[in-house]
C-alpha cells in the first residue's frame, strides 16, 4: 500500500479523490429509470412482469409472484443448518441492540389545562429491497427486517429479484423469515421499487423503501422519494483506521483489506503517527492481498482508494478523520476511548484492537448499514428511528388560550394572516 | 362550502384531488437551477453576485453580503417593539418544547468487556433559507432556528435575499438574532442553496440546509440532496378537522379558513358525523370568506380543496383522516383525547375547541414545519432530531470476541468475503 506524509496539500487530493466514487453521478440511466416507473404507474402488475422476464429471465404471473410457504420450507431445507444456528445468535445480538432505541411518546402538562406533547407511530408498511445475482447477503436481509421489526411497523415486505428458474436463494428467503418479514415478493430492479412505491395488484403500497441495490435500484428509489420515504442511497464501502505505535500491523493490514474486498472502488486508509507502523502495515497488506482469494478487487481497491498516511500528531489525524466521515472508523491507539470524544464524524467507530470491522457486519448488534461518501456529517446509521414518524400534539383550555390570545392575534397580523388571527379571535368575542 | 357525503367514491376523489397539488410536477424548472447550481459551484461568489443582481436586482459584493452589525442595530430600531416583546415570549414556549426533543449518547456494557452504544453529535454547520418579498415570516426564522440551537450545532448561518436596495426586512433581521442565528448573508433561491450546499469564498459549506422557499430553492434543495442534507420539500398547507355534533362551527369555519387564506393551494377539510354540523360550518365559512380581508385567495382555497364530509360513523372519519394524513389536524369532539389514540398520521394534532390551528403556529412551542401532501405517513415535524447525527460505538475485548469469533468467521465465509474472515481469524492465529 502506498505511504503518503499527510500535508495540507495531500490531505486536500485524498478528500476530493473520494468524492469522485460519490453514487450522485449517473444521469445517464435516469431517462431508463424514469421510464420503468411510469410504466408501473400505469400497467402495474402486467409492466412489473413484463421487465421481470426482461431483466431476471423468469416468467413471473400473479400466480407465483409471492413466495409460498411451501418455497419457505424448502428453503429451510436447504440452508445450511450451522448457518441458522449463527444467523439466530446474531439476531439475538441485533434484536437488543435495535430494542435500546426505541423511542416514547411523551407529554407534558401545565395545570392551566395545557398539554403539549409527541406521538411517536410506527410506519404502516415497509420495502425492504434484497439484491439477488451470485453475492447473496443474509446479514443484510437481517440488518434491514429487523429495526422496522423493533419499531413496530405494521407489515414488512421484502422484494428479491428471482433466478431464471423463478426462484429466490433459499439463505435470502430463511434469513428473511427468522428476521420477520411478512412477505416476500420476487421482483427486483427499478420495476421492484416502483411496485412498492405506486401499488400494483400483487405487490401492497408501502410508506417507505429501504435496502442496497445497484445503479437502476438506487436511481428509482431517490426518484420516488417523497411520494414514499427511503433510506440513504448507500455508496462504496469505507473503512479508516486511527492507529498509533501501540497498534498491531497485522491486525490494520487485515481489518483494512476487509473493506477493500467489497468492491474496486471501496476505500481503505490509515491515518497514523508512527511510520514504522505505516512501513509494517504497508508489508502485511501487500502480503494479504496476495493470498486472499478476492485478491484481484482487492489490489484494484488498494490501488484506486488505499493511503496509509502518516502524522505529525494525533490531533492531525483526528482532523483528516472528521473531514472524511468514514462509513466504520477503527481506533487502535493507546487511550482508544479518549479519541473516541473527539470524534464527531463517522457511521460506526470500532474501539480497540479487538473490535474488528468484521464484528459489526454480522455478530455485534449494531446496523451495518451505515452512511458512506461522507454523509456521516448529516446521516446516520439505519435504525428504529427510520421506521417511526412522530405528531406534536397540542391541547389548550380557554384558560390557557385566554393568557396569550392577544399575543397570537398582533403575531398573525404582523405577518398579515388576518384568518389566523380571526380564528383566535372568535373564541374570544362577546357572546 | 360544498358538503358531500362520504361514500367510498367521494375518499378515493378526495384523496386522488389532493395529490395533485405535490412539489414533485415541477420538471420543467429542473434545468436551469442545474445551471445555477453548476455557475455557482465553478465561479462561487462571482457567480453569487451575478444571479442576486439579475433576480433580486441589488449590487451585492463581497463587502456587503453579510449583515453587519450596524445592519442589525438599524433592524432593531425599526421593528415594533410590541413585536419583539411577543416574539421573545414565544421563543420561551419553542425553546421549552424543544428541549424535551433532546437526544443522549447511550451505552451498554457487559462484564466480557463489551460495550456498544449509539453516540449522538450535532451537526457542525446549517443552513437556514428564509424568502424574502413582500410576505415577511419572522416565525418562521424562530421554528427553523431553535431546533438547530437546541440541538447544539455549532454554527447556523442564514440566507435571504436582499430587497433592490440591499437590505433585509428588520422583522427577519430581529427573529435571526433572538433565536440564535450566527449570520445572516443577502442571498436567496437557487444561488444561495448553491451557495450553501458548495461553499463561496464568502458564504460556508454547510451540512444540512432547512427552510422554505419557492419552486427555484424546493428543486435545488432537491439537488444537493445527498451532497448535504436537507428538511422535507414543503408542499401548500392543509388543515383536516375532526368533529362531532359538540363542536362550535364558528371555530371550526374560522380554522378551516386559516390555512385557506396561505394559497390557492391550500386544502381546508371538514369531517363529521353532523350534518346539522356541516350546514353551519359551510355558512359560517361563507360568511368569513367575504370579511376576511384575503377574501379572493381564500374562496378560491375552499372551491379547489375545500371540502366538507359526512360521514355514517366515526370510525369512517378516523379512516379518511389516516388516509388523508394531514398536515394539521384539529379534534373537536366530545372525547377527543380518546379520537387521537386512533390517529397515526398527522404533522400535528390539536386537541379540543380551543387549540386553535394559529397557535400551534406561533405560540404554543411545538414547531410548525410540519410534513404535508400526505407525507406525515413516514416524516415528522422539524425537530431537534433534524440536526444531530448518530454514529454506533463498538468496543469487545479479546474475552468477548474469541466467545463468537468462528461463527463471525463462519457468516463471512458462506457470504464469500474471506478478506472479513480472515480479519477476525488474524486475532487467534498461533503465536
Amino acid at each position: 500500500m502506498r505511504i503518503l506524509r499527510l500535508d495540507k496539500e495531500t490531505k486536500q487530493n485524498v478528500l476530493e479523490d473520494l468524492l469522485k466514487r460519490s453514487p450522485n453521478n449517473y444521469a445517464g440511466y435516469e431517462q431508463g429509470v424514469a421510464e420503468i416507473l411510469d410504466k408501473i404507474k400505469g400497467e402495474r402488475d402486467k409492466a412489473l412482469f413484463h421487465y421481470t422476464k426482461k431483466y431476471d429471465g423468469a416468467d413471473i404471473s400473479a400466480a407465483n409472484v409471492k413466495v409460498t410457504e411451501e418455497e419457505f420450507q424448502e428453503a429451510y431445507e436447504q440452508v445450511d443448518p450451522s448457518l441458522l444456528s449463527i444467523i439466530r445468535k446474531a439476531l439475538v445480538n441485533i434484536r437488543t441492540y435495535h430494542e435500546k432505541q426505541r423511542q416514547y411518546s411523551w407529554f407534558d402538562s401545565r395545570p392551566d389545562g395545557t398539554i403539549l406533547g409527541q406521538k411517536v407511530t410506527a410506519l404502516n408498511r415497509v420495502g425492504v429491497y434484497v439484491p439477488g445475482g451470485k453475492a447473496v447477503y443474509p446479514s443484510s436481509v437481517l440488518m434491514n427486517i429487523v429495526p422496522a421489526k423493533t419499531a413496530g411497523v405494521g407489515e414488512i415486505v421484502m422484494v428479491t429479484p428471482p433466478g431464471k428458474d423463478g426462484k429466490v436463494n433459499p439463505n435470502t428467503l430463511v434469513a428473511a423469515i427468522e428476521a420477520g418479514a411478512d412477505a416476500v415478493y420476487k421482483a427486483g430492479g427499478a420495476q421492484a421499487v416502483g411496485a412498492l412505491a405506486y401499488g400494483t395488484e400483487s405487490i401492497p403500497k408501502v410508506d417507505k423503501i429501504v435496502g442496497p441495490g445497484n445503479i437502476y435500484v438506487a436511481l428509482a428509489k431517490k426518484a420516488v422519494y417523497g411520494h414514499v420515504s427511503i433510506d440513504a442511497i448507500a455508496g462504496p464501502s469505507e473503512i479508516l483506521v486511527v492507529a498509533d505505535e501501540t497498534a498491531n500491523p497485522r491486525y490494520v493490514a487485515a481489518d483494512l483489506l476487509s473493506q477493500a474486498e467489497h468492491d474496486e472502488l471501496a476505500s481503505s486508509i490509515l491515518v497514523t503517527t508512527s511510520e514504522k507502523l505505516a512501513r509494517d502495515v504497508s508489508a502485511e497488506a501487500d502480503a494479504f492481498a496476495e493470498e486472499l482469494s478476492r485478491s484481484e478487487i482487492i489490489k484494484k481497491s488498494l490501488d484506486n482508494y488505499g493511503y496509509i498516511l502518516v502524522a505529525e500528531t494525533m490531533d492531525d489525524v483526528i482532523d483528516i478523520a472528521n473531514d472524511i466521515a468514514s462509513e466504520h472508523l477503527e481506533i487502535m491507539t493507546k487511550d482508544p476511548y479518549h479519541i473516541m470524544t473527539k470524534i464527531r464524524n463517522a457511521g460506526a467507530i470500532f474501539i480497540g484492537e479487538y473490535a474488528s470491522e468484521p464484528l459489526g457486519d454480522y455478530f455485534a448488534g449494531p446496523n451495518h448499514v451505515l452512511p458512506t461518501n461522507g454523509t456521516a456529517k448529516f446521516f446516520s446509521p439505519l435504525s428504529v428511528d427510520d421506521f417511526i414518524k412522530k405528531s406534536s400534539i397540542i391541547g389548550y383550555s380557554r384558560e390557557a388560550l385566554e393568557e396569550i390570545h392577544t399575543d397570537i392575534e398582533a403575531f398573525a397580523e404582523a405577518e398579515q394572516l388576518t384568518a389566523h388571527a380571526n380564528s383566535i379571535k372568535v373564541r374570544f368575542e362577546e357572546g
